[in-house]
């Protein structure tokens, strides 16, 4: 992999690169990234890729983006992937395209002659933006894949006179166990559409999901087989019938195969997919792809990137240049498209509803990308993206059965992964920068009534003891903490809706995380509902029942980027603070003690990159008037946790966070407390960057006489005029201009020092 | 049960009970009959019932009402049934009143109070058309149970002072197995409308029948189950949530219990269905069951009966019309309505459709009902019943995958339940008697589509041979036999509509009996695809393998009813035939010869009035010009087949058939050749009946002089004309009149003697 990365490295060192051919789909594909390399437009519903293996649900961690780069054999190409996910479901729909001798079964990884897996070479790989192309050894067909929003487009080049067939697997499946496939469908009408549905009971239970498949050449012939041992009763098609007569299957073991007549020229195959219907899947086809032009979806695909990839124009040092638009496509994965082109979607009622006026969309991976990701897109993307973002989370609310909003929640339907309920930063940090493409009372009453829940995650206990008290709830430290963030973004949003009732009582609640902050240890530690503390307390204990969530104490003491000023005023003064970080970052940490936590990689101490708690904690020197110490805890971490190779990424990307990270700290600054409208300012890792703003204006990025050896922050402008702040607030950057970083060898020890020029605390707040 | 049945006898004796108080909805409900006691209106989606016992699959066919007599305790109340089914499932969305502690599982029927079951007491009991009532002895709840047509409605009276409960167990199911249920849900709306789903993979692979249910009163309380061992991931409800606490679920194994406080008033629930959505079933309920008045549901049923129930005024003796009545209403349960008031329906592609213009029905058990009840159907209901039957099944051949016409259908899905293309001569017979709310065209392609269609049934064989070879088919035979008949129903309707290229076709096919019938023995035999016979032949062969569907060759010998004349020729004339037909019913026969047939019941000699395809065979002696034979096995069959009893059904009433049979012949004549347009004359067991005409025209059969010892028809007049022929023709019926036979003590071997009085055959025809 390290060899495959140096191929990688020197190929980009051509200083030529456009944004688009600087991305490099297979970064992250390797150790821990779990991205995936396939075809797909920004947002698609469809992101069509290859998959390598399917494990048994225990194993399948490391395959939740369906392929991994270690694998040598491709099991065939499917419809839907998480873009980084550290859980996992999708691999919709999967396609394996087949010269000779047909066999149902996947076979063996090590004898993959044994099944209809193919081996394969990294060697014939080609991925970009928007198309995969893969040499399939074993049939010696030529696989390549394109798509649209909702279709998926496969060209297949067949080895000349050999029989052509297209298989379609619906067991195959990530995170796949016994059982998870409820019920399925293949049905062929009359004009030889394709057309079919999946039920799961994967990540989301109950999930349906409906497809239509058209090919360019007429089948000849077809077989439909139900692979599972036989059940009651007579099944969907006539009894008697053959594989070859079905014109129809239902049952939950169903694997079809298509034949076609070798004509020398590829065959083209059009899936689209819809949560809604069959007929819905073949309307999105009909307004998506009406031909069987590849190269014209291929072209439109390239052309979309290159647009979504102009958002920022960078100029850096080759690899991080490779990384920046590398993590840009990454981030402008998800959430994606979760309704048919007549705006039908499925909401986490499990019925089918109709977007009004907006665009429903899903995968929303909250507790990840409300950090750094969506606020990413409230620069980058149009602001009907981001209300389309809201809409979509407070019509998920109004459709939930309980009333509240999505928690991790794809194609609408909710999972409950992670802790929390951060839709409501999210919004809030939409509404307080003056995003206003949905109804702020309707979704100011959303966010409240997820507040107020009492049955999800105890928050009726939170709500009456004013934390969550490890009694029994094995991550109430955690939960106590991100309430109590994502109580004060309601205070925000209510404050700045004239609602000082409700901006009172959240406010109240966002000090909530004073409540499991022990002075005496300078830790947040576990405490039971009379009020003690549980004893023994050890920082560094995570896993099950430590009170944390995915981390320990020393992760999540930092958690109140609502109130760094607070955290600094316990534990008595800047230099404590900085002094605890440094303990933090400078830990002798045997990874092992991690082994068993799935999510937890990527570690400087017990900083830990790879998973989100950590994401801000680079930053909080600056709220000790230390920004130099940001400065050097940002190299160190750019320099360790990112490369441009498959292994480059040192955890799960979480659907665009880690990569959002990235290109917040690359810029110079990152959303510490999104729904501040603030961004604590860091260092730059760019040489120049260019934001295009949605409205036409542009915000650019200086990095003035940055090098190896110049890598503190000497000064500050922007528009030209000295910044002695360092924070900036989001209005400066959408209103345009220039922040310009003069870099220097030695810290600024004077910039920013003043308590006045740091971030906003509520303890300290700049109004 | 012979005791109870000599109770209810001795009950009716008061002659003044009305056409309503006639019927008694628990004949049937013991030992064959598989009918129901519940409530239903006229074919109404809901039919509400108790269940007994749910049994595993293997075991299940005694069940397949839900309730047997014989059972002594109520699991609950469910929606749907079939009334007099061989095979089954549904018992959909059960629902038990439970006064006191709540038990989630059934229980053991030996120990009643290891489960939520209940004791409960024939003598509690109360059922009539569109009412049941039951005391529920352990809980000391009155239930009652009324319908509309997609609602059922529940009263459940409560003891006083004890905690008051409804427990909804969505694993219920008959014909029971282990993964039956594939997906299912329950869910509390804000205003405390509960709805949800199942979907089951049972009789019909992947149904999925939806919910909503309200209360009289608001629910204090409730707790929602998911029964199934633990599955991965985290579920529906958030994690954590209590049983109380969760708003919905979606699994497998659900069970719902409801808390009301108790107010000393009873409970009354309403619950309604759609095949479509949940908000479909809240519309239904929303359209037909507005207010919670139970009395005022109950009412309207009772009306719609009496109105359904006057088509035929009955004077016959009291256990006579017990019979006949109650007969009645069992041919007036199936096909039933299967769509949602706005329309929406469920076709056998799985897909939602919307009835245009005509209002679709299912639970289409086609083998049976196309002899008799359907027929009975074109003279008793209006003609936009026929009509509604004929547009569904056609709309449904559009909209099967499979291009053909139903076969067995249920809530629009197939389940490939017994041979034949019989949707087909029952259109045709519509079609004959002059029914036109249909396209013809389309229906005869769709009629040609079933008949052509190689994959169903070895059509392909068939088409090419002439007959369905026994080389890999075990019931070839028997399928033979019924698509030569079904065939000649399409010739007949082509010739209707003028198309002599298809008539004559399927005229040709019509003959194909011929191709299995062996001169050297008389009888239809297994037949070699290589045109040899298959030997050793048994004709009291059955099961498996012996060529033959329920039955063997002394039953399917005769199953040529579209050319009866035909078969005296190639036995050798008339009294050969007789001689055969008696030989057949005085056969000495050991019962258990069949007992590892299901179906197989009510045996005279080789003669099982419990199956269908002896219906026609005491009609048989009329075509040889014996009417006065026919005369005589009719006594015979009628006198041991029917009682107004539990054990009053000798087989299966398959959704009306047995009970269609009772009518015609009670009245006097018999269709045994559907599409022919003639009933055959046998004699009549009323005192006078009157057919109210769908257009206001009666027809008026009179009896004179019958008695115990006056069994043979003397004479036969119509509208006071002697009538010479052995038939009547349809026509003459719905043009009104008066049918009168005089009945004497000796045979009348004189009358429609003559070959030209005989009934219809393709070999003499009439016209």
């Amino acid at each position: 992999m390290a060899c495959a990365g140096g191929l990688r490295l020197a190929a980009q060192a051509q200083e030529a690169a456009s944004a688009y051919q600087s991305v490099d789909p297979l970064i992250g594909t390797g150790p821990e990234g779990h991205t995936f390399p396939g075809a797909t437009v920004p947002f698609g519903m469809v992101q069509l890729s290859p998959d390598t293996q399917i494990r048994p649900f225990k194993q399948s961690y490391k395959w939740a983006a369906g392929y991994r780069y270690e694998d040598t054999t491709i099991l065939g190409f499917s419809h839907t992937h998480f873009s980084g996910a550290g859980h996992s479901d999708l691999g919709d729909v999967l396609l394996q395209p087949i010269a000779g001798e047909v066999r149902l079964e996947p076979g063996e990884i090590d004898r993959p002659e044994s099944g209809y897996r193919s081996r394969f070479s990294h060697k014939t790989e080609k991925a970009e933006p928007g198309y995969y192309a893969v040499t399939l050894d074993d049939y010696k067909v030529r696989a390549e894949l394109t798509a649209t929003e909702r279709v998926g487009v496969h060209r297949y080049s067949y080895p000349a006179g050999e029989p052509e067939h297209i298989l379609m697997d619906l067991r195959s499946s990530i995170y796949n166990y016994e059982g998870k496939v409820l019920w399925s469908r293949i049905r062929i009408r009359k004009d030889g559409t394709i057309t079919g549905m999946r039920e799961t009971r994967g990540w989301a239970p109950g999930r349906q999901l409906y497809y239509a498949i058209r090919f360019s050449r007429p089948m000849v012939s077809h077989e439909l087989y139900d692979r599972e041992s036989p059940v009651e009763y007579k099944g969907f098609a006539p009894p008697g019938t053959t594989p070859q007569e079905k014109q129809a299957i239902e049952g939950r073991g169903l694997v079809g195969v298509f034949d076609f007549a070798p004509t020398g020229t590829p065959l083209v195959v059009k899936v689209a997919l819809s949560p809604t219907s069959e007929e819905n899947a073949i309307a999105n086809m009909d307004a998506e792809v009406p031909d069987f032009d590849f190269e014209r979806v291929h072209g439109a695909a390239r052309t979309t990137w290159e647009k979504a990839l102009a958002v920022i124009d960078i100029a850096a040092a080759p690899a991080m240049r490779r990384n920046l638009y590398t993590a840009l496509y990454h981030a402008l994965l998800a959430p994606g498209t979760s309704m048919d082109v007549d705006g039908s979607y499925r909401g986490p009622d499990n019925q089918v509803h109709k977007a009004d006026g907006f665009h429903f969309v899903s995968s929303f991976s909250l507790w990840d990308t409300y950090r750094a990701e969506q606020p990413l897109m409230t620069l980058i993307e149009p602001e009907s993206r981001t209300s389309d973002v809201v809409r979509s989370l407070v019509e998920s609310q109004r459709e939930s059965p309980f009333g509240i909003l999505p928690v991790w929640q794809f194609q609408g339907i909710e999972t409950w992964c992670m802790i929390g309920y951060h839709a409501v930063p999210e919004i809030a940090d939409a509404y307080m920068k003056g995003i206003r493409g949905f109804d702020a009372k309707q979704a100011l009453d959303a966010m409240m009534a997820s507040a107020d829940y009492g049955p999800y995650g105890y928050l009726d206990e939170y709500m009456k003891l004013g934390y969550v008290p490890i009694d029994h709830d094995g991550e109430a430290v955690s939960k106590t903490m991100e309430y109590a963030f994502d109580d004060w973004t309601i205070s925000r949003m209510a404050t700045a809706m004239g609602r000082k009732d409700i901006a009172e009582v959240f406010a109240k609640r966002a000090e909530n995380w004073r409540n499991v902050f022990n002075r005496q240890s300078g830790f947040v530690q576990p405490r039971y509902a009379n009020g003690s503390w549980r004893e023994p307390f050890e920082p560094a204990r995570a896993g099950a029942d430590s009170g944390f969530t995915e981390g320990n104490s020393w992760q999540y003491s930092w958690y109140q980027p609502q109130d760094e000023q607070g955290l600094i005023e316990l534990l008595g003064g800047d230099e404590k603070l900085v002094s605890k970080l440094d303990a933090m970052f400078d830990a002798k940490v045997d990874p092992k003690q991690y082994a068993d936590v799935e999510d937890i990689a990527g570690l400087i101490g017990q900083y830990i990159h790879g998973n989100e708690p950590s994401h801000h904690l680079a930053y909080l020197y600056n709220y000790a008037g230390q920004p130099w110490r940001t400065q050097e805890r940002l190299q160190q971490i750019v320099d360790s946790q990112y490369k441009p190779t498959v292994d480059g990424l040192v955890g799960n990307d979480d659907l665009g966070q880690m990569s959002a990270w990235l290109i917040f700290t690359s810029l110079g600054f990152y959303p510490v407390a999104p729904a501040s409208n603030e961004y604590v300012i860091g260092r730059p890792f760019v040489d120049r960057a260019t934001l295009m703003l949605p409205d036409g204006k542009t915000f650019r990025i200086v990095a003035e006489k940055m090098s190896a050896e110049n890598r503190y922050v000497e000064s500050v402008s922007l528009n030209g005029k000295p910044l002695e702040r360092s924070y900036l607030l989001h209005e400066e950057i959408v209103h345009g201009g220039e922040l310009r970083f003069v870099m220097g060898p030695e810290p600024n020890r004077k910039w920013a020092v003043a308590p006045s020029s740091r971030p906003f605390s509520m303890s300290s707040p700049h109004t």
